[in-house]
């Protein structure tokens, strides 16, 4: 068993000792220190986020927002610093940020984390440029561990050809497509994708990332830009990682006033904050900028740390690929 | 007035594309940028600790801590990861970590923000050594600042002279030193310092950074370890910045199980733990870590990165120094 007892939350500090919790430490820290460097040669200004937010710190998931008494206000513990960088966009061009975030995720088993690291950028760019940039981000970062960090990969027994393998470009279908794929697994179109499909669609495209694009409108993010072509579409996609799932979401934004307030509307989102008693008026930061401002074509993604170590290590536990994994039962 | 509407967090959206906003980002993230340079430079590993903690993950002062409901346990938002970061210094050796620090500060003000950026860096070494590494740190991160970022340090009005001037070795005076000059304003021994009595230490020496070292143990954080010379003060130091404050605390750690215990059960900490319906058992893992493992002799620091942009600013308002100020009013 190569995970070993990595997985152990139980009494973690029983691990911090040992060659294969040292080697997992390392790694991510050099996938981290790349990721750095690639913003840095790429020209990428770090804007610190804010952690405690209105819902505007939150994304896909109101049900999942782990909420504070923040001065006799909701507070809620962010889960995205993108409308935040968005906001940065037109005066600073390509900015990213790298942070906690946090999920209200009751599951404590191996696929679930209540905090993560994550890391996400935005600039004035197209789909197309941004999924260059999800590639060669990635590529940086795993050539990066392959030249550093050789010791902690064998420690850690992992399958450096698979590593090796990775180059761009990645494999590329339309969300159309894979439902198509998934259809006689019982998937429709409008019909949001489960892990295991995730796990199946990589698997089916030769064991490689795979980015799914163009995904249904009401399923994603609501500032995600919709196709001028079929407007049941959103200009986005996400990158799955074989064995891993979903490790990046990613879309061009909408930056026009009239469209981002008719889209947050008729949001999912906004109806799952009016349900836990949050109203549209956490939005009117982010509403009124664009109204006063005026925004400028721009696209973002963000990329789970945990999920690129789990697809580095070749793990199939998340609580092995970090070195405090937070769940329902390991507060530390 | 050179700090313009920076302050202002009402409408700080308002701000995002003023020139004077880019430059204080701009600043703040070159400022991050070599002080990441600086621990790669030497050796550092950096760890992801969290952010969602049991009382271990808090520090000097349990009342300004923000609690949660986390799956029906307490959650406290991580004040420091030092706890955290010290327990890899025997398996990883120098460490650090750089995320965000969490105040119940109920005042908005000049001085509090209720969310800032703490770099902290744990290591096998002794406070003289340490002290070389904030003196070394802070140098290098201010000498890139006036390399590459001229520009903004114009369009800010800073004065270059005043950070040029910016030299190792640092003053440093004790603790007992600093009282007796403070004595006709007041202080006695075993008295913490405030906020004024700290820029008027800053500016009697000359409007310097400034060390303070050998706190009373009492007045510190439970772990600092205890002079072997004068049993009465801990071997810790804080780093004064002229018109800013305190912007390091930093100290040799206790290692050794019994002392450990020791110092946390007698400690002002555990006392305001308890008051707020805590106890001890949060401590558990450390504690079992130390009696199971052992530790080594070691220290730390922890940096608030927005006190060191304000003194690199040289402006008086903490809300003018970083994009998304946090306090008790502009929760965004």
């Amino acid at each position: 068993m190569r995970e070993l007892g990595l997985a152990n939350t139980k009494k973690r500090y029983e691990l911090f000792s040992t060659l294969e919790l040292q080697s997992v430490a390392m790694i991510e820290a050099e996938l981290l220190k790349q990721a750095r460097n690639y913003f840095e040669l790429n020209g990428f200004t770090e804007v610190i986020t804010p952690h405690i937010t209105r819902a505007t710190g939150s994304c896909e998931n109101m049900m999942t927002v782990f909420t504070l008494n923040y001065f006799e206000q909701m507070g809620y513990l962010a889960q995205t610093g993108q409308l935040y960088l968005e906001s940065m966009v037109p005066s600073l061009g390509k900015v990213f940020c790298i942070g906690p975030s946090f999920r209200a995720e009751p599951d404590a088993d191996e696929r679930h984390l209540t905090e993560f690291t994550l890391m996400e950028i935005e600039l004035p760019c197209n789909l197309d440029e941004l999924i260059v940039h999800i590639e060669k981000l990635l590529c940086h970062m795993i050539k990066g561990v392959l030249q550093n960090k050789q010791k902690e990969l064998e420690i850690l027994h992992v399958n450096q050809e698979r590593l090796r393998s990775v180059k761009r470009p990645f494999n590329r279908i339309t969300y159309t497509e894979a439902v198509e794929i998934l259809s006689d697994q019982g998937v429709k179109w409008g019909d949001d994708l489960k892990s295991r499909h995730e796990k199946f669609l990589a698997e089916y495209f030769g064991n490689k990332p795979l980015f799914i694009t163009h995904f249904p409108e009401e399923i994603k993010f609501f500032n995600m830009k919709t196709n001028e072509d079929n407007p049941r579409v959103v200009n986005s996609t996400d990158l799955i990682l074989p064995g891993v799932g979903e490790a990046v979401g990613a879309a061009e934004r909408e930056y026009e006033y009239e469209k981002i307030l008719e889209k947050l509307k008729k949001s999912r989102m906004l109806k799952q904050l009016e349900e836990i008693d949050g109203s549209i008026n956490d939005f009117d930061w982010y509403l009124d900028f664009y109204k006063k401002f005026g925004g400028q074509p721009h696209a973002g993604f963000g990329m789970g740390m945990t999920r690129v170590n789990q697809f580095v290590f070749g793990f199939n536990d998340i609580r092995t690929c970090t070195v405090f994994p937070l769940n329902r039962e390991s507060l530390i």
